[in-house]
């Protein structure tokens, strides 16, 4: 309908997550009608992101550098370490704001049918880091989801034979939450995983 | 909290309408973790875009070219042009798929109070286009709203002064809409305006 170059940029606006038609159609015309100059540093940021960033050699988030800020900071304690499934996680940790330890990234979750394995969660470079002696402690933060929970099973049997102390983050109904609104696995859990007061 | 690439990349998506700082996180992480093609696709776009991208040289809307492919389509009717206020309406026009004319571009419509005035709105270009005698019914499709209406009448009183017929698009109720669900003005001037059967 339009020229090829706006095609071309509804289309590729696609790739976007959550961008059907008619938003990236919103968006093309947005950009090029009222904001050429955000379309520049986009393309920008787009170009150079996608060629610098990579992932972190000891904790597989994504950074530009070697080593990640976290990895980086000498404050954090290198003998905790956070197991989770993506670098979104680690922020939604971050901004928790009270774990002091390091994380490792998987990049997904074990799941046979889609063909990932251990070797694409960078289990391998797990066991090499756990085998250093460095980690006292692996905390599993995967989702508890069926697949979080058989990917947080599988390392910690595997971390346990290196003599690491596993732990998992406590499932329960979450704070602020209200009983009447709560799933019923949720409830069964947080009744079975009942602790004493 | 990410590092400055990501986090550029992350506040430069922010400017594509209706993406705040949760989605353009989640943009940025899905472009870099699943779709970095899509990425260096997007970033080529975007670029190639902002160069090549201006307004026809007869109807104003988006092309690459000097005239869009409407303007340059020998079949459409050059004597009937429709006024709307932007490329998105050409689109949404086309798509209805019976008008034959061409159109002529606003992008906006007249508003005293921020600064935009007939000079933005390419009005001179429209008047030049007029007095050529090319064009003999003008259908202003400006949208149904104060800013529209005034617009429309600022530029149908310019057309008169050039003897050039001047049409405005039927306003009732929409077809499959129900009576129940249909806002007072609109029912009030879908009386008014009532036809004979």
């Amino acid at each position: 309908m339009f020229s090829p170059l706006i095609d071309e940029l509804m289309s590729s606006l696609r790739c976007l997550p959550g961008v059907g038609p008619k938003s990236a159609q919103r968006m093309a015309l947005h950009l090029l009608e009222r904001d050429r100059e955000g379309a520049s540093r986009l393309a920008k940021a787009l170009a150079e992101s996608v060629d610098g960033v990579s992932e972190c050699s000891r904790c597989r988030t994504l950074t530009e550098e070697e080593f990640c800020t976290i990895c980086n900071n000498h404050r954090r304690l290198k003998s905790l370490l956070c197991v989770v499934e993506t670098p979104a996680d680690v922020l939604a940790i971050e901004q928790a704001g009270t774990y002091k330890g390091t994380y490792f990234v998987l990049h997904g979750h074990l799941s046979p049918i889609d063909g990932i394995g251990p070797s694409d969660l960078g289990l391998d470079q797990l066991q090499q880091l756990l085998s250093t002696g460095e980690v006292e402690e692996v905390i599993m933060a995967t989702n508890p989801t069926i697949e979080g929970e058989a990917t947080c099973h599988y390392i910690s049997e595997r971390a346990k034979k290196l003599q690491v102390t596993v732990s998992r983050i406590a499932q329960g109904v979450p704070l602020g939450g209200e009983l009447e609104y709560i799933d019923g696995g949720t409830l069964a859990h947080a009744f079975s995983s009942r602790q004493k007061i």
